[in-house]
């Protein structure tokens, strides 16, 4: 329902010229990259610096579903949860490799939409696309996203550094993108019974938007460093709050205490999950997707970001023997379970 | 046909014990790995050096058939392909990351198998497993994966170097990988027909092992090296002979002229293209997957390889405006078509 009216056969233009085709906009920006698209490998050099690396992959029916994810939002999409990986580890993301695989059911005019995505990230994070794969599938399509970046040895934030007593925070607003899905999917849905139906998102654009257009939260690297606050440790929030507190917590083995009245929660996201008879908490702790960032800052650090409206304290790093825990309104301690999502476990 | 016997459901592990699991075992071995799998993202640093990085997706019933292509065997190519790429480049792999998607089709030893396969690549090329992604698919197995290299800056050779009176190098021999395809192709059809057929493979070890387990040349860069021999273009052979002196003669603004007779093709791949009816030089010039080196050296470098089994000249360098031709046992001289495997156009 989102593709162009245009339909170009990808045969036409052949494995390498599709390559050629779907690459041709893009700018190199990073002096780093040294050699982009066109030989065996690219070539990158970060002088005096450590190069970050990580990959994720996309597939339709799983981890998007077309009928409701514009292709070029797809292409943002994947890129972002990348960046937003490099980002989490306090680094600059500079280049990316995107692999795709599509089956014939796509056209040249699909894969230049998917692409637009793609250009538009690399635009606004200035990284630069320097290689990648162009298969065909029996079915479906297939993304492999990997990001490199840089970042000074001294500078990189692990997920293992935080210690007792540390402060944890988090930025902007959790379990919107969960909530933003559930009414994309109601959407369908409805869509489906009645293909005549126009879906209705009126009022539900922010959650629908953190759903389909997330950001790595740079932003957020550089108020850190403008206020010189140098995290303890950090993560970007993919499975959910309850899932990434766990790695920080298991990583640099220690307990935490996070207080359910300090999570914030956009009230677009509250009204919606009170629609759908949920928990907005159960959003903000398990939902994902929001690409957050959830970090650990020392003690003393905390009239530093004190006033700063971008992040918020949801609670502090216990020894580990206290285990993971959630203060509810009334005071009660309950032990905080992730309900992460999870690619194998059946729902 | 090639799984284990015994089965543990993927939905067991979940995907964090499952990366877990399946990594356990690798060691690290570069110091340029500065951190592995576990975080957000996995730290190298080459110092003085740059940086090689490429990927490859692989997708079941398009690049592998699991009716033949045994799992760890597939982990193994998976791995060398890539190598491949930053060997063609001059470069030494190192690292690498591993996205694998499959259904739940696929158990947790079926896995192992693949990465027991990568871990055998990694220890034979000195390569270390630094990230990936595990995800679950609908239908298939996917495997992306990037290796990056390194190489001193000066030291990297190119596609785009080539001038004419270069000589044109190939190592080892070729079509043999495409035969071997054939072979395991006709057996398939064979059990399908009869599934109480045992496959009969006698004769054609070296040409199905061509297919299944393909090397990355390090050793010809080991070889140019001790010669002192320096390549003024290089790339590997993926998609055939043809193509590949296609991509060195655009990227060089060059032609070239390739004998016929010179072209390496191993007398098992002679006879099992007669068995099939076809030309060997077909299989040679278009049957990919040799992962062989094609190279080209000034000519006064000739001396220095001359009596080398392991690299064959195969022709010259020539002005772009003379063309790629192919020039036969009685000096006729044949514009060179590539067929190359092109992922979208129909066969």
């Amino acid at each position: 329902m989102f593709e162009s009216t245009k339909r170009t056969e990808l045969s036409s233009l052949g494995e390498f010229g599709l390559i050629k085709h779907l690459t041709a906009h893009f700018e190199i920006k990073n002096p780093s990259s040294i050699l982009g698209i066109g030989d065996d490998a690219a070539i990158i050099q970060h002088k005096g610096k450590q190069t970050l690396i990580t990959q994720d992959l996309l597939i339709e029916g799983v981890h998007f579903d077309l009928t409701y994810m514009p292709l070029k939002h797809l292409g943002y999409k994947a890129a972002i949860v990348n960046f937003s990986d490099i980002v989490a580890m306090n680094g600059l993301p500079a280049q990316m490799l995107v692999g795709i695989g599509v089956s014939n059911r796509f056209s040249v005019e699909a894969l230049e939409e998917v692409y637009a995505g793609i250009r538009v990230a690399c635009e606004k994070y200035k990284v630069d696309l320097v290689g990648g794969d162009t298969v065909s599938t029996n079915k479906g399509m297939h993304l492999s996203v990997t990001a490199l970046g840089a970042a000074r040895k001294d500078k990189i934030v692990l997920r293992s550094g935080a210690k007792p007593g540390d402060l944890v925070f988090v930025s902007g607003d959790l379990g919107a993108a969960y909530m933003g899905l559930l009414v994309l999917e109601r959407e369908k849905k409805t869509f489906m019974a009645n293909p005549r139906h126009q879906p209705d998102l009126a009022g539900y654009d922010y959650i629908v938007g953190r759903q389909l257009r997330p950001e790595a939260r740079l932003d957020i690297l550089e108020l850190l460093k403008k206020k010189k606050v140098f995290p303890t440790a950090m993560i970007d929030i993919s499975d959910g709050l309850a899932s990434e507190l766990k790695h920080i917590c298991v990583a640099s083995n220690t307990g935490c205490n996070v207080y359910e009245d300090k999570i914030p929660i956009d009230p677009v996201t509250v009204t919606t999950a009170e629609e759908f008879s949920l928990n907005p908490l159960t959003a903000a702790l398990n939902g994902g997707e929001d690409y957050e960032l959830l970090f650990t800052v020392k003690a003393e650090d905390y009239d530093k970001l004190k006033g700063e409206t971008a992040v918020h304290v949801i609670g502090h790093i216990t020894d580990s023997a206290s285990g993971l825990n959630l203060i509810n309104g009334i005071g009660e301690q309950i032990p905080l379970k992730s309900q992460g999502w999870d690619a194998f476990k059946e729902s």
